[in-house]
């Protein structure tokens, strides 16, 4: 689907992240959805610093993209808009009510149990990889991700998808999964691998990649440069 | 609504956990929207740790509770069955898409925004409370929960919920706010206090949290008061 300045549904993005977060923002779910069910969308893209504004935060209370509007109707947090976007079109959700409730189910172990402690990962080796206590504390939380892996790994067994067919539980389970870095942590589990290499593929997923890093068309703000070379040099966490 | 073994919904919980967690164990927030939507229930108690086992984990994949069984639908993720409950059962989803819109938008926020920092700040200062690295970290813990807790002040302002009139998605705003253990981080937050004794006010909150609370006839494993003992008396982060 191309990017459409005058289609009915637009969402906002970031016109500039850190190295590390390109290809993670979040609008790259949203945009996955739109993609699978194959709607054109217009994006909206932030200034440096314009996702703090009151302007924005009427629509996003955190201060984070993605937004979304479509006519009338406004949604924040990409789970949310995920889930509308797999009710309000045909292809992200089955229509039978068990269908439905793994789909249901897999996007919710995604967001709030999957996530929590991978994104603790992200943020111990990324914001705070400079701090004395950061790197002694890593173990504790790698531990914590593999015993998710363990469990999803198990379940999944020989299927493709958690849900069936793929629906909006997988797309928000591969989105997670693949915020990893490196392969360490994934490696002993060939079947989630695999999975995350099955989601990558779909075609739905390669243009929405990319169109988010087409977005990136703007610059770093003061001292960032400085920061992340600071960082870099620092405990050696970072990845 | 009197807890009812046969009534047509199961859902599962503990027998026993530690008294940090008691009223805090998730199947909480969905006897709550039970409660708010006047289903009858009953409960399926595991035993210690029968959460583990592979007849619970057929149910849910991670090992937790609570789960949820209507007829031949089965679903585990309190999210996921909170919002099941508010789609099937009058009462806690708006009709209107705006007001759909709402309560979509804060549970998710709820779930994927506000409680992983919390549950974050929980895990720190209760299961690694004995690691030498736990309460040097502690302060970037906090600023997290701040700014969000900033955040959500600025947007409840004076209203009494987040989403208009009290639905699912406030429903999980009170849940995972009253995970914040003292009085100190929220305190800066009148409106945020204030929310969070409107929901405890709620006759259903406080039915469910009775309920819970009388399930919790079982004993703690082997061992478990002697490493309870060890953590209080080792770097003093335990609350």
């Amino acid at each position: 689907m191309p990017i459409d300045p005058n289609a009915p549904i637009t969402i906002t993005a970031y016109d500039w992240v850190p190295d590390f977060a390109k290809g993670q923002v979040r609008d790259l779910r949203v945009r996955w959805a739109l993609e699978e069910v194959r709607q054109d969308y217009a994006v909206r893209i932030l200034p440096q610093g314009g996702q703090k504004e009151a302007a924005h935060r009427a629509l996003q209370p955190f201060g984070q993209v993605p937004t979304y509007e479509e006519g009338d109707l406004t949604l924040f947090e990409s789970g949310a808009i995920v889930w509308h976007i797999a009710e309000r079109f045909p292809g992200l959700m089955p229509e039978d009510p068990a269908g439905r409730a793994r789909s249901l189910e897999w996007l919710f172990a995604a967001l709030n149990t999957v996530e929590p402690p991978i994104m603790d990962y992200a943020i111990a080796t990324l914001f705070e990889a400079g701090e004395p206590w950061s790197a002694p504390r890593l173990p504790s939380v790698e531990a914590r991700i593999t015993e998710r892996l363990d469990e999803a790994s198990a379940r999944l067994g020989d299927a493709d998808w958690f849900t069936g067919r793929f629906t909006a539980g997988d797309l928000m389970m591969v989105s997670v999964l693949r915020i990893i870095e490196g392969p360490e942590l994934l490696a002993p589990y060939p079947n989630l691998v695999a999975y995350l290499a099955r989601g990558a593929d779909r075609p739905a997923f390669g243009q929405a990649l990319a169109d988010q890093m087409s977005g990136f068309t703007g610059s770093p703000p003061p001292g960032f440069d400085e920061w992340m070379a600071e960082q870099k040099a620092s405990t050696g966490v970072m990845t």
